[in-house]
């Protein structure tokens, strides 16, 4: 059974409480999801905020980017990181300015991120990656050789010390305020996927597999 | 005449620098369509990065919260932050595994956060903020009171250090690649605005404004 998320000062939320959890399958749903992360980390001359793909596995997160990366060259030693994944599910318009909203799911974590050497681990975080992209692709890709996976540097870091904040459902107008005229409700997103594109390099016409196909149809739905 | 981003040693692209601009309009049409940017600063404890809804004021980034928020307690002499606003295209699907990426637009900013207090800017602030998230709405809500203005940090950021990052089009694989058998392109993907969910709050039924209608169909298409 796994434990709860690491409440520690930085990820107790103090705005809005009742929007928090540290409830780590709700995390892991939400890091699931999400296809890119906001990684910060200090650069030595100041905070650095980048986007990067990411996957889970198991109870780490999994990042990389290639061995020529100024960033990534600094984590040998691992590496203090601050992981960000949000997700956007509607505007909230209320009668007031002032109570406008998102509603979001978001997953901020803590942690120290190390470069991962061992092989087998590797080929696991190389599939985790590309399964978290698009179910099915794995096995339907040429995989890593040895000299892409030199060129490549993983870095796990453990999910532990970590928050969820959601925000969901109506807006929520000061009392006084539900006698103003205006309309109020939610306009509800997501990310949705159109139909794919054939790359104008195939040798010849592909029929566009199960899996993309799938992706179109139900990316990130939550209807 | 706007110039362009300034490139520092942090803002320098130095993997797949085809990708990069310092132009300041892209960076602008970037962060005008994005709705989230992901801000870090330094705890003091380490870094963190937080999801924060945003707007541009001209030539400043403005950000927002409460008061009593503990992270915006010290802006008052400003503070470093560093801010990323990404949007995705679309999943890129390659022969190789290696080779897989994502379409993606992005903005990565640092600079000093300031508190404004001054009142004409921070009611053109509020007025950014929600004519970001929904343009139109500024006009047809309540407009903020001096106990919620009070309420209120506003932040403003130059943007200056700052860079662009695009991937578009399709797969690159390498050469040899291209002689493998599986379906390669790109699955696009867009930020969706559903159907206004009316609010059960509301004193009578509505119509749904104009705007909102608007922002449903339009919500960042790129067809």
């Amino acid at each position: 059974m796994s434990t709860d998320l690491q409440k520690t000062d930085r990820t107790t939320i103090s705005r809005h409480d009742e929007r928090g959890s540290y409830d780590r399958e709700v995390a892991y749903a939400i890091l699931d999801e999400g296809l890119v992360a906001h990684v910060g980390l200090d650069t030595g001359n100041g905070v650095m905020v980048i986007p990067m793909t990411y996957a889970r596995l198991g109870d780490d997160l999994i990042l990389h980017g290639a061995v020529a990366s100024r960033w990534l060259g600094s984590f040998e030693k691992g590496r203090p990181v601050s992981v960000c994944v949000t997700l956007l599910d509607g505007l909230v318009l209320a009668q007031s300015a002032f109570s406008h909203s998102m509603n979001y799911r978001s997953v901020v974590a803590f942690g120290v991120a190390r470069v991962i050497t061992d092989a087998a681990t590797k080929g696991a975080a190389f599939k985790a990656l590309l399964d978290h992209l698009i179910p099915g692709r794995w096995e339907d890709s040429r995989q890593p050789d040895k000299k892409e996976t030199d060129a490549t540097t993983v870095l796990a870091m453990p999910i532990d010390e970590a928050s969820v904040k959601i925000r969901s459902g109506p807006p929520k107008d000061a009392a006084r305020d539900l006698e103003l005229p205006y309309w109020t409700g939610v306009i509800p997103l997501r990310l949705s996927a159109g139909t794919a594109i054939p790359d104008p390099q195939m040798k010849e016409q592909r029929t566009i597999p199960d899996y993309a196909v799938a992706y179109s149809r139900s990316a990130q739905s939550r209807d």
